[in-house]
């Protein structure tokens, strides 16, 4: 039966992906108030694909911000339940000019689906709705019961999963909880995510003059809000970019040897990745490799940082204020609010004179790390290895699935992240695409795992 | 006959009003290309009006950029000749939304009139103006010889004017050159601003991977390029304001007794000062006086840095490129192209790994000091203190005029530098307007010079 299920994802390959298309055509920025309706359709267009593929139950929940989508397909009490975690919401798409075709019209290019959203979640998202179409269209039944959660906050920290989980925490109970929003370590090489990086950031807001004044006549006398900033922003770090906020590194175990040998075994390839990213040299924390610095040790950087004139030329002017967006990558067992705290104080310690500063909170996320001996990570590596035929890699990822610690802890279950995206996809960034081999071999391998569950 | 010139500009002043806001009406931002065509109009204007107030001689001539409008009135070979000097370009406008009243449709609230241009330069170009046709429309000849050159590209440096004046050389020769871009040092302070702060800058843009990237993937491994950025910027000066680019305070005599007890003679009320500005508190180089700071010592200041994110809420994006504008005001005997060139060995000594910089010089003006016993300088001082019945101070203005120095080396003729703006009419900042007051006063001691001139 399993080779049907995947016969029939094989034979509705041209349909599966014009409704892909028609997912990523939605502009469901989350941080973008302006997108707001956008987002409440990209909830509805899942609702309606719950209700297609033979869910019996699929409704949109409402949370303090943007609403989930959840759904249950549940037909044997015998087997085990699996609750499907992902999002629908997306990043913003600027700068704009860099994308060589529009972000929400999805081209295929090279077997590639180029779109916001396209490794992010929603082509993850959608692979998981249709191996539960192909499951329930073959079976009439399925291996498993499926639980489905699809969010609309991933993009902006999750603010408001955490609280929906504990009020509807016996709604979500499962046996585990399997995550498709990471990425294989490199082109053909299962990979799944034991630990994920956690989340906290500020914005500083600097505030001179009431109004932008002539550089000429008040320069050398009024302080200038950039150079306040400059002088607060540098003072975050090192020239060994080692993090310079008080306690900032205090809650981080030493990585063992163990893990560090483990993590020397992920395969790294400098000067591929160099040459790809166009970067003449790397630059991180001293002491630690590449692949450390990007998932087992903290970050601190700039997102963005603006003030003053941006326009073609000259403009000989004093600013009366500028900002920095600034967020924290956190490994365990650094907490989201006391690096707020140490953030916040360290901004206020380090700001000059001669002028006002704000400081606002982010929301966070906390980092996240599980054991990989545990059996239904075993069988998820057992499902990849089948289809992809070479040996799982295990890594921690650099970035943040926010809600997966909180899932963890909330629900108590192991959470299973298994992604099919590759690393130079560009999430985040202009051109995001996804491969559509992993597309094609991801939903094979997630057969292989609900039919293995199953035992 | 002098008052009946006076009269004449007192009786037509609502005409003479309403033909300002014609002048002000358009919008000549000189460093913003779409506005070429604005810019030539405000030139056509300029020209128009020589014409219409009995210049024999008034042509629009090109430069290598913008061009500049020459007129002149001469009657009398004994007279002597003043060259008037001024610009009809303006500073961009943004940030727009902190304009009361549009910038470009001009308003007159509180006996101030409000738009982009009143006090800097046009409504003090446009005063001469009104002079010279108050004069020849009572006299039907003058008591000085007129030579007029207003320039469109003051607010970018005045990059082609030096060469337009050696090339016209001749044709600009007079006896001395008067110019009206400057402010009275405070409300009914008869002021005559013997030194000029002069002008240098680059742009530092600083690019990483040749596209955004994800914080979380990459964040810890590849260079920021704000962070590089912020520590070159931040090398730029000590906590104290002191500027560390080597060699930047090298040509700079230290200021005499005399000279510090003259600019500490020179009013200036700093609470006053903090509560318009609406600052904490001033900040800036240790060691020297408000006045000293913002008149005769050198600045570093940055106009504009961005990078990255710059939207609403959060963008977890590793951002692949930063850039800032900076320029810094100069005093005697510090060489513009000495500092541009010092200020980009400097970037690339402190540039940090894994990212690359181009620096971009601007262009540039030199700094000016005179002697303020001249006659034509004393003259002044009398026509003024004939008006406002208060003594005249004698300072040195922050800001540039990067052609005074020009004029000065080319020409061979003492520059007065007789301006009727106030300090707090924002210049270069939103809402910029010109007091009517000194716009009628203003024109009354133009008046009385150029009949003392005569003498």
């Amino acid at each position: 039966m399993k080779d049907q299920v995947i016969q029939f994802l094989h034979d509705n390959r041209d349909k599966h992906l014009k409704q892909l298309e028609e997912f990523l055509k939605i502009p469901s920025i989350s941080s973008l108030s302006e997108h707001k309706e956008d987002v409440l359709n990209a909830a509805k267009w899942v609702e309606q694909e719950l209700h297609q593929i033979g869910f019996e139950q699929a409704r949109i929940m409402e949370t303090e911000g943007l609403p989930v989508v959840y759904g249950e397909y549940i037909q044997n009490p015998e087997a085990p339940t699996v609750l499907i975690y992902g999002h629908y919401d997306v990043q913003p798409v600027d700068p704009l000019h860099l994308w060589e075709s529009e972000p929400f019209a999805p081209e295929i290019r090279d077997n590639k689906i180029f779109a916001r959203g396209a490794t992010d979640d929603k082509g993850q998202v959608f692979m998981h709705l249709k191996v539960m179409e192909a499951i329930l269209s073959m079976e009439k039944t399925s291996p498993v019961n499926f639980k489905v959660l699809i969010e609309g906050e991933e993009e902006v920290g999750s603010p408001n999963l955490p609280a929906f989980a504990q009020n509807h925490a016996d709604l979500l109970k499962a046996d585990l909880a399997v995550v498709s929003d990471s990425a294989l370590v490199e082109k053909g090489k299962p990979t799944i995510t034991y630990g994920l990086r956690g989340l906290a950031g500020i914005q500083i807001d600097v505030k001179g003059a009431n109004s932008d004044l002539h550089s000429g006549e008040y320069g050398g006398g009024v302080m200038n809000p950039i150079h306040a900033l400059v002088e607060i922003v540098s003072s975050f770090k090192d020239k060994e970019q080692k993090v310079l906020v008080d306690g900032f590194y205090d809650d981080i175990p030493e990585l063992s040897e163990e893990e560090r040998e483990a993590l020397a075994a992920v395969p790294f390839d400098e000067e591929k990745l160099k040459n790809s990213l166009e970067v003449p040299s790397f630059n991180g924390e001293k002491g630690y490799t590449y692949t450390e610095r990007t998932s087992a040790r903290p970050t601190l950087e700039v997102n963005g940082m603006f003030g003053g004139f941006q326009g073609e030329g000259i403009k000989t002017v004093l600013p009366n204020e500028a900002t920095a967006k600034i967020t924290c990558r956190l490994v365990p067992d650094q907490d989201p609010e006391k690096i707020v705290q140490a953030l916040t104080d360290h901004v206020h310690a380090q700001t000059p004179k001669g002028v006002t500063v704000e400081v606002t909170p982010f929301d966070k996320g906390k980092p996240y790390v599980t054991p990989f001996d545990h059996p239904v990570i075993q069988k998820a590596a057992e499902a990849y290895e089948a289809v992809y035929k070479s040996e799982t890699a295990y890594i921690r990822g650099g970035g943040s699935i926010p809600i997966v610690a909180e899932l963890d802890e909330i629900l108590n279950i192991p959470v299973v992240l298994m992604g099919f995206g590759l690393p130079d996809e560009n999430l985040h960034a202009p051109n995001e695409h996804f491969h559509l081999e992993n597309f094609d071999q991801g939903m094979q391998t997630l057969v292989n795992y609900f039919y293995l569950l199953k035992n």
